[in-house]
């Protein structure tokens, strides 16, 4: 399909600068796009290439405007903007409404007929599923799962007992929800496991990656509330509860009954403690470890960035040493009759 | 089902403080425990919870039983004898022997009538699958793999050529065992597949969480013994063996070749070398690193806990200038006449 | 089957110092191996084992000569030279072509005849499957997609739409390619999903791991160039390239438009940030974290040993106390009329 340059700007509330006649078909980087192509720029790293683009038009807000050689959509959030516009020229296929033959469903479940049940999904008893939800192939769902409207299980997603899905929501290929929590008692040297009676609530418009896992409550439900995001091989503990709008990186770990403010960013491969709390609007970035509750809005970071590694052996070993460094100081401050002060005394 | 606390005294061995008529029909947090639920206290955390509860009765240890207003059933392990009723109110539905007529099952295969097939799942020749047992759906034994009474794969659990599973273990849905280790050898710039010709054993009464993966032997078998329990998104890498009753958090990997002794606790995050050996009754706290053997008992750590992200990155830089320091500590204790000790002189 | 010590000789270009007539029938550990069967020594860590081996023959370098008890099989890789001969004593099963009966293949695919399509396999429109491909059980092929020829997906692979994979390449059990990636605009308070219209396209002698993600880009295709090697649960964002013959072990996670160079080494657990370029030849240790470029090939890490936790806490509390050592360095340096160098003074 294409559009004109005139009918995107009303559309999207953009102000043209170009010719209204102008049509694109598809979208491109700013660095491959060609006459038919639209392109945006968002990240401020990708500026350099706006210089030599091709594009038909670029998607770009008013302060990066300067020197653009192609057409200009200009709005305040070019990367929002973008994406509508992606959604219109690359449309999904339509969905094939029915239950694929070999598709697994018990009696009692009930499917919307604008559903879609993919080859061999299996469907439990009293699974409930929604108008124009989309169950992908190999799909499992067990017993009074329940899937509100328009949700998508891309291909493979095993749901527990009772999951609870919210509208719109999207989950990628391999995804487990509702899997036992991790719970078992110590007793005489080995481990006793303790039931997972909860189960998972998933909110609206949430988004969970591929092969993401989020364990079913150990009493009460583990919460995903609604606009939270989630990237690839995320494991979310029972009882945890992820605040709405958060979004959290691929290779997170968030322990069990551990709570999560709304609108916090936490990076990749970030670990965080269990029987915790973090507020709201706290980022944490890549590779930090959360060990205590964040009581404070604001950045919190713990990763250290790669060395060569020669240095990076000798900054270990120095820091090992560091017992040696507070003595030699002790040594020269009584050399100097110099006292450390008492916060300084740590040691 | 409701039981009386009296019959529970008596059955789980526990000293009844309240009327022994009184039933429960269910397990509750003490927070939202009504007079028809039970709740326990173990963790010291939710202490403070207990003057409001409304619950019908507490498990818990005579040490925590002041000021409770609920009945209570006292006992030495209030968590495993929490487990254990928890077990008899809220039984899994019974297992439905047979073979499900969508699962694919080789000529070969040998399925106790008391066992259970899953929809959709595929057992291939000379498989073994022992009495009740239950195979979830989508889950997918190779060749020759064997499976002891009472095992359970929740759903959706791949297991390559002649993995062995021992008694009552449970695999969580999308448990991957049996894939091929990671053994390439460097040849001409290239690498060159090892062929994996080991396979798995896995001992009685293991767990293994979602999307877990153990790998196979490249020449002998992988080993986890009897009682392990793995949390979810864990790497296990070939040749690898972990010790009896040890319990190991998500998203830790242990590499290739190396041993896990007995009754170790292995946190969340957790990374562990190849070729090393890890003594029993270790504990290695969450997010740590271990590239070396450990051969004595303790507790070990290596992660560094967030802190606000300005006062970060200056802690890092000054860790980055450690030399700086020394080299000023130097300077002063020249112009002090110190000289270091030998100790102190490693740089 | 057994094959003759002569015969491996002259097969694999070895030195053979021992009886020619001898015969093997496959390989085992130097510390398990018996006179039938054929071991090698390719790790110096396992030196000490050669002196008791009682297999019949080792497959090692001349370096290593010394003191074998055991007929030789001398050469300059023995580990390529011992997955040479591995693969000839433990071929893998023939491959029986065909369509089982319970797959489940579109009406436009193309599958050549001499490929094997698993029970359970789902096959979308206009797919396209190479000369003796390997579909195993439940794997799932979205429309569009390409296997070249010799391609194995193990069992459970999720392959998206438009997804091709290269000659030879072997995909481990679970592995997702081409769920969407990771892209949301930030919009009034929530995120608005970026359609992710790109693909993943894999090179020729590709593996990749259990459980391992690799996601679609968002306009331009992910690249996994051929030869390389990823281990189980790693995560590949959208629009990362990976250069040829570059190896990953396990857990790492790579942020999306990272590029990473050829014959690269990452280990285990390594965190790399997004947007950034790893240039050829470059060794990151395991647990290590990448927020920058690295533009010199060379070997960089950043993790930290774990100490027994009682050191490990003093060590923490000191760093995070380094301002007052700084502190207390100015006061000496004052004292002592000793200036820090402008190097010196970055605080």
């Amino acid at each position: 399909m294409s559009v004109s340059l005139g009918e995107l700007a009303v559309r999207f509330g953009c102000e043209l600068r170009g010719d209204p006649q102008v049509r694109v078909e598809r979208v491109a980087t700013l660095a491959n796009a060609d006459a038919h192509s639209l392109a945006f720029l968002a990240n401020p790293r990708y500026r350099a290439q706006l210089a030599d683009t091709r594009a038909g038009a670029v998607v770009m807000s008013a302060a990066s405007a300067d020197g653009c050689p192609a057409a200009m959509l200009v709005c305040e959030n070019p990367y929002a903007t973008y994406a509508r516009i992606a959604t219109l020229l690359h449309p999904l296929p339509p969905l094939a409404a029915g239950v694929h033959p070999s598709a697994v469903v018990a009696g009692t479940a009930r499917i919307d007929p604008s559903a879609r049940v993919g080859a061999c999904a299996t469907i439990g008893e009293r699974v409930a599923v929604g108008p124009r939800a989309f169950i992908g192939p190999h799909c499992s769902l067990d017993e009074d799962v329940s899937l509100e409207a328009d949700v998508q299980l891309m291909a493979r997603v095993t749901l527990g007992r009772a999951v609870y899905i919210g509208a719109r929501s999207v989950l990628q290929p391999g995804v487990v929800i509702g899997g036992d929590g991790f719970g078992f008692a110590p007793e005489k040297g080995a481990w006793l496991k303790v039931p997972q009676i909860g189960s998972v609530r998933v909110g609206a418009d949430v988004e969970v990656g591929a092969n993401t896992t989020i364990d079913r409550g150990a009493i009460e439900d583990t919460v995903i509330e609604e606009g939270v995001k989630l990237d690839n091989l995320i494991q979310i503990g029972h009882n945890a509860r992820i605040g709405a709008h958060s979004v959290i990186a691929a290779c997170t770990g968030i322990s069990g009954s551990t709570t999560i403010g709304k609108r916090c960013m936490i990076g990749g491969m970030v670990g965080i403690a269990g029987h915790i709390s973090i507020t709201d609007d706290v980022v944490v970035t890549a590779g930090s470890r959360v060990s205590h509750s964040i009581t404070s809005a604001g950045v919190y970071s713990s990763a250290i960035p790669v060395e060569e590694a020669h240095t990076w052996r000798r900054l270990v070993a120095r820091f090992k040493r560091s017992a040696l460094l507070d003595a030699r100081l002790r040594k020269l401050e009584r050399a100097a009759g110099l006292a450390p002060t008492q916060e300084e005394d740590h040691d």
